[in-house]
């Protein structure tokens, strides 16, 4: 008899695994439970979505529920969702649309994803206030921005200065609302560092944008409709709310089978993506993963690593053991006309926890040579150790340019090198597009000189 | 008594030079001869110069003579033309623009660049033909556009593809005239590939140049003036040329010194830029470097390598022994609306001379998420040793977001990291910059499926 393999959740890790371990193995049974009702989406896309300048939701998924099933040959179940895993038994309960059934396994994949966090705010249940975090709560926010004119909201207030809140903010700036950003943190996008922050937060403004800082949300006033954000000191009014404030891993049937959950909240997963349970896998934006500077489990929710181990675990359950592969935290954000990207451990607390000792030093160079028309700044945090020169981390914002000089630092850090060996990298130079010296070859090299100095 | 340090050349390498080793020691004598009136400038930026995108020459000129002499305490002597070198006596003989004078040094630099090839054509000498290699050739060149319209050349025949061929290709464009590019070889940008190749030459005929490819240039025609570029099978009208077939390191002088030439025909050097000759130093478009993939020397007479190399030597004069380091041969290019690059080895024969079995894959992705608007196509080409799996180089182009994503594999050809580490890196993604996969991914996963396979 065929073994079976099933997969709890149908988006990026789930169905990477699903397809992959179909095309390793086609007489595998694969199955895939997903509550909803949408699979393989990027939700990465939804602020765009509803900017409008994607114009139909079913843009943003990747592959049709369809071609699975028809193409693929994997028996994918919309509308199902996994209440419960015995993984003595090797089976899972799941709710189908008519019924309750158990399915067995061989071996399971847990990619349940994340959820949007929704604090307890006073008021928190006004009509009005949205989350974003998949395709319906997409299409929530962009009917609201449909209706006619005279039910149309004005104003909107984010709850979080995340990297999601600033996308959603030039969303509904493309779609001609005034725009509020309440950031409890002095700064917004916190894991991009002070620097960015301070720049993403002028370029804000620069577009219309009120980014309320250091603002602790208390609530929101109204009757039936929110109809203000309340902090301390302040009252705003608002017609609608988004808040962003983060996500956690939905863990919960996997701690309630006894799973063991990591630090962060996350599915604790070794580097096959197996948690503690044998055969039971989890991956995606529900699991941890593994940082590759710290070598400690980390949870950082973005869709390549849900990606790319969802596809590691598909060809292990087939036999073929394939590490899932550890993570640098690398992220990138357009904000407006601001390109912002971060990777590694930037944050000097983060890098004495693990051990290090950081130092770093900031500079500004251009994205194109000093003489050719048309280059803007590029500001550019080196981090890394002060006793081994390795480099740990780097922060960079400019108008163009940004987001593949991260990659650069990433391959760097990857590859564990120090200042010293990024400074004499051969890196890519004509006018249009740098400097001689690229920006990250100056920061290197300017890094060194301190760590000598 | 204070030691003497003596450069020859006033461009990037021999300033860098001479800049370092002043800041190191101040009490250092710093002599440069410059037998040109230029110095410190960019000659990357003579292209958009005579295409008006820069107006003054002045514009690339990095560091203004006078604040190397008045700011940085270097004595540098333009119109100075060093014609010997005596390395039992340590001086070397300096026509200046009064007398012939003797220079004593304690080390010296070997700046001297690279020249403009001009092959024997038959009727090389007729009047407008030109190469372009420093601001006076870029000057003679824009005057020539800039004459009355009835003198002012219609027509332009560019002998040579390589990087400066198609640059000049796009300035003469811009300048509104007929543009015929001669190449010998079967496509433009041989060390680009035939991928990066057919994709230039396909947008340089969407911008209404034509491309001569397989073709050889036996002469021009001609009274006093050129009027035609004569080829094996044709006569082409022209009212002008420019000849841009490559360089070749000015090493006659060195040569003359008994110091070693490369196989290369440019200077050879140690690790530490060196020459054969105690305390003499090469470093620049005059001198070898050692290629990281191959191990071997190379000549790619470049901007950065120039700074670098002649940056390094600065500090080792000094005292310091600095490595000038290895390079990757990485370049870029913008040809009209598209950037091309190109990192490593890619060439089959190259690798193969070097003891790598190469395989390679060519794929198509994208450089935004694909729903996202406006992305266009970016094409990979890859190149690993079958056995090893280590990643000798890569090719690439595309209208955006190319150049960066060249500094990502190069990174990790100094690394010497394999297809395998290079797939699971964590690459940076966001909508509007690429696909959740980066391209650069893409290739290594099929060309490490293909490995494996």
């Amino acid at each position: 008899m065929a073994e079976t393999f099933v997969v709890v959740g149908g988006d990026a890790a789930g169905m990477s695994a699903a397809s992959k371990a179909k095309r390793e193995n086609p007489d595998l049974d694969v199955v895939v439970f997903e509550k909803g009702e949408w699979v393989s989406y990027g939700a990465c896309g939804l602020p765009y979505y509803v900017k409008g300048e994607i114009e139909e939701l079913e843009e943003i998924v990747a592959v049709p529920k369809e071609r699975f099933i028809e193409e693929r040959g994997i028996d994918l179940r919309t509308n199902h969702e996994v209440t419960g895993i015995d993984t003595e038994a090797k089976s899972v309960t799941v709710e189908t649309p008519d019924a309750v059934i158990e399915q067995s396994y061989d071996s399971l994949l847990i990619a349940t994803g994340a959820s949007a966090i929704v604090p307890p705010f006073d008021g928190i249940d006004l009509e009005e206030i949205y989350t974003i975090h998949d395709p319906p709560s997409g299409r929530a926010l962009r009917e609201a921005l449909e209706r006619p004119e005279s039910e149309r909201p004005q104003t909107v207030g984010i709850v979080g200065g995340g990297y999601i809140g600033i996308e959603m903010a030039e969303a509904f700036r493309g779609q001609g609302l005034d725009v509020h950003v309440f950031e409890m943190l002095d700064h917004v996008l916190d894991p991009f560092g002070e620097m960015v922050g301070e720049a993403v937060e002028e370029e804000l403004r620069d577009n219309g944008v009120t980014p309320h800082l250091g603002t602790r949300v208390e609530g929101f006033d109204g009757e039936e409709q929110v109809e203000a954000v309340r902090t301390e000191s302040d009252a705003v009014h608002v017609d609608m709310v988004v808040v962003g404030v983060g996500v956690n891993a939905n863990a919960t049937i996997a701690d309630a089978a006894g799973i063991d959950i990591g630090d962060t909240g996350a599915i604790a997963v070794d580097e096959y993506g197996e948690t503690s349970a044998q055969d039971v896998y989890a991956a995606g934006d529900c699991a941890e993963a593994e940082h590759v500077v710290t070598g400690e489990p980390d949870h950082v929710p973005l869709a390549l690593t849900a990606n790319r181990a969802g596809r590691a675990v598909g060809q292990t359950v087939t036999g073929d053991p394939t590490p899932t592969g550890p993570i640098a935290g690398t992220a990138v954000v357009k904000a407006f006309d601001l390109e912002a990207g971060r990777t590694g451990i930037i944050d000097e607390e983060r890098a004495r926890a693990a051990g290090f000792d950081p130092v770093s030093v900031s500079i500004t160079s251009k994205s194109r040579a000093g003489y050719y028309p048309g280059g803007s700044a590029i500001e550019i945090e080196l981090v890394a150790d002060a006793d081994s020169k390795r480099v740990l981390g780097a922060a960079m914002v400019g108008e163009e340019g940004v987001t593949k000089r991260v990659d650069t630092v990433t391959t760097a850090i990857y590859a564990e090198m120090d200042t010293r060996q990024v400074e004499y990298l051969d890196l890519s130079y004509a006018p249009p597009f740098g400097p001689t010296w690229d920006p990250v070859l100056t920061a290197a090299k300017v890094l060194n000189s301190k760590l000598d100095g």
